[in-house]
């Protein structure tokens, strides 16, 4: 049973209320389902900035640096308070990595004396790479907690930077200088996805040049754009270039709320989101009925020995769960 | 309409109606559905090998060093002659890279001279990362066209793991010595899925490290398994460890026949491939009756507009679309 007081105190901004609807959503069920269902009216006011790119591009610190800049700026929102800031980051559960990830978050401790930065880390499931699914809910669930801007971290790139177009306003991919880190991020279809393009570790050799790189491919996408992405060098270690790129964040917000490219942003990911969910929901109820059905547990039978294609299969499977009038 | 000689063609092994028919499926359509209908009884006699890693770790050479090798041995299958060779190869669009892997791909030309193998690049689409979905079918459309055994490159790691273990037999990883590329694998859940492990360029300095710490890893997993990783070095430029590492993918060829896991992988494979056309199929149908139901693209506009969440119009929609005796 949900606690009926849990939607409250999220919404009055109880920290601990915000961990255990996180902890809710991160293991699903019918709980999370309600939660999510009772804050969506809340949902909405909260800037999300994603952050991704190659394992060692220092995407730990320039969120960290992120954070501190923003909790020592006014004005975001046109509130003379700091904006709060909520940290989501990916962290990858395997025997080798999850100490030297750890020892990231260990450094990010300072925040946690700040009563305006929320951290959580998000184990990623097994090989799935990218981001865990409930990513996007505890980016709900900080929203309504009362975050100005939230900001999600991935490890890798492949399926993590689609992930991160389905939920940031502002999508950062970080690189360093050598390596090829820019080609493979090209390679990895970065380009398509960045907003702010950040070389961090801008002091090793070869910097210049990966900006030229990157601006050079930017300047050739000659297609009218709503907003030309932009490329800016930082080392975040010292803080060189953070508040800099906070800017570049900030006028994006700015440039994607007047020319709509914010609303339009929102409401095509709120359209993938009902898609998921109702693949999601099929998935679920194919599951169930395959267990009741002795019909459709045949056809999957049949279909694992080999002497039905998965094709046609899926097609009588449909025949038979869809309404009549809806069949294909 | 399907050419109705199309698959009596590729069943005798000619290379151009090979060449069409991946052509189709790559396009998708209502033909490539009737031809992969009319193949799935020819299909299952070929074995699929997926080799996976990070980028620059020379998979491309490996691939092109194993097929060689396989061209110069007999007795695959118990056959006396050398067995047929397809290759599979994702090649990203990217306008830095393109060249960079047609190069790869010109460097295997001396493969076109031999009959008995056929290559293909399998264009990925934008920034998917991972293996173009039309890669499974180009894989069974090799099988029957009478390829004995399949080679399947992809780039990057993330999403093209998971990816290549839906349709690989026998699952390389390969890695170079620098650049913690071993750690990097393991980040990303590759320890996982890899039957071989392959250490690359093994001249470099590091590799001897490299193999301990990913043998060791693999001594670990103290579960009990139908098949223990094994970890391999090659200097594939120069053709060292490439007769060796077939020799390995032939032994776990033979000991995942013997111990029923080929037949078990193969048959969850079939499974997964069914729960997949059925959430294509549901995607399609769902399309189709949003613009046809007025009732239901007024639930898509409430979604967008943020009115109503995707989680409850996920159900509305699918007690709309569901026979009544199957609604949730």
């Amino acid at each position: 049973m949900l606690d009926p007081n849990l939607v409250d105190n999220l919404l009055a901004g109880d920290k601990r209320a915000l961990a255990r609807s996180i902890t809710l959503v991160e293991r699903s069920g019918p709980d999370a389902q309600v939660l999510l269902q009772q804050i969506s009216p809340h949902v909405g006011r909260s800037y999300t900035v994603g952050i991704t790119g190659p394992p060692g591009a220092g995407k730990s610190t320039l969120v960290d640096r992120i954070a501190s800049d923003l909790r020592n700026r006014s004005g975001w929102n046109g509130s003379s308070e700091a904006p709060k800031v909520g940290i989501l980051a990916a962290d990858p559960t395997s025997p080798f990595t999850g100490g030297a990830i750890l020892a990231d978050r260990v450094r990010m401790q300072r925040h946690y004396k700040d009563p305006g930065v929320y951290i959580r880390s998000m184990a990623t499931r097994g090989s799935q790479g990218g981001l865990p699914r409930c990513t996007r809910d505890a980016v709900k669930l900080l929203d309504v907690y009362g975050t100005d801007v939230t900001i999600v971290e991935t490890v890798g790139v492949g399926q993590a930077e689609l992930d991160i177009m389905g939920l940031a306003d502002t999508v950062i991919v970080a690189v360093v200088p050598e390596g090829g880190d820019a080609m493979q991020a090209m390679k990895a279809g970065l380009m398509e996805i960045a907003d702010l393009f950040v070389v961090n570790k801008a002091d090793r050799p070869g910097a210049d040049a990966v900006v030229r790189d990157i601006s050079a491919v930017i300047s050739w996408d000659t297609r009218p754009r709503d907003w030309i992405p932009r490329v800016l060098s930082t080392k975040a270690v010292e803080g060189v270039g953070i508040a800099e790129l906070v800017d570049a964040i900030a006028e994006h917000k700015d440039a994607s709320e007047q020319s709509g490219l914010l609303a339009r942003r929102r409401s095509e990911r709120r359209k993938r989101e009902l898609f998921e969910a109702i693949r999601n929901d099929v998935d679920r109820e194919a599951q169930h009925l395959i267990s009741s059905d002795p019909t459709l547990s045949n056809l999957v039978q049949q279909v694992e020995s080999g002497a039905l294609d998965p094709h046609t299969a899926a097609r009588s499977f449909l025949q038979a769960i869809l309404h009549p009038t809806n069949s294909p």
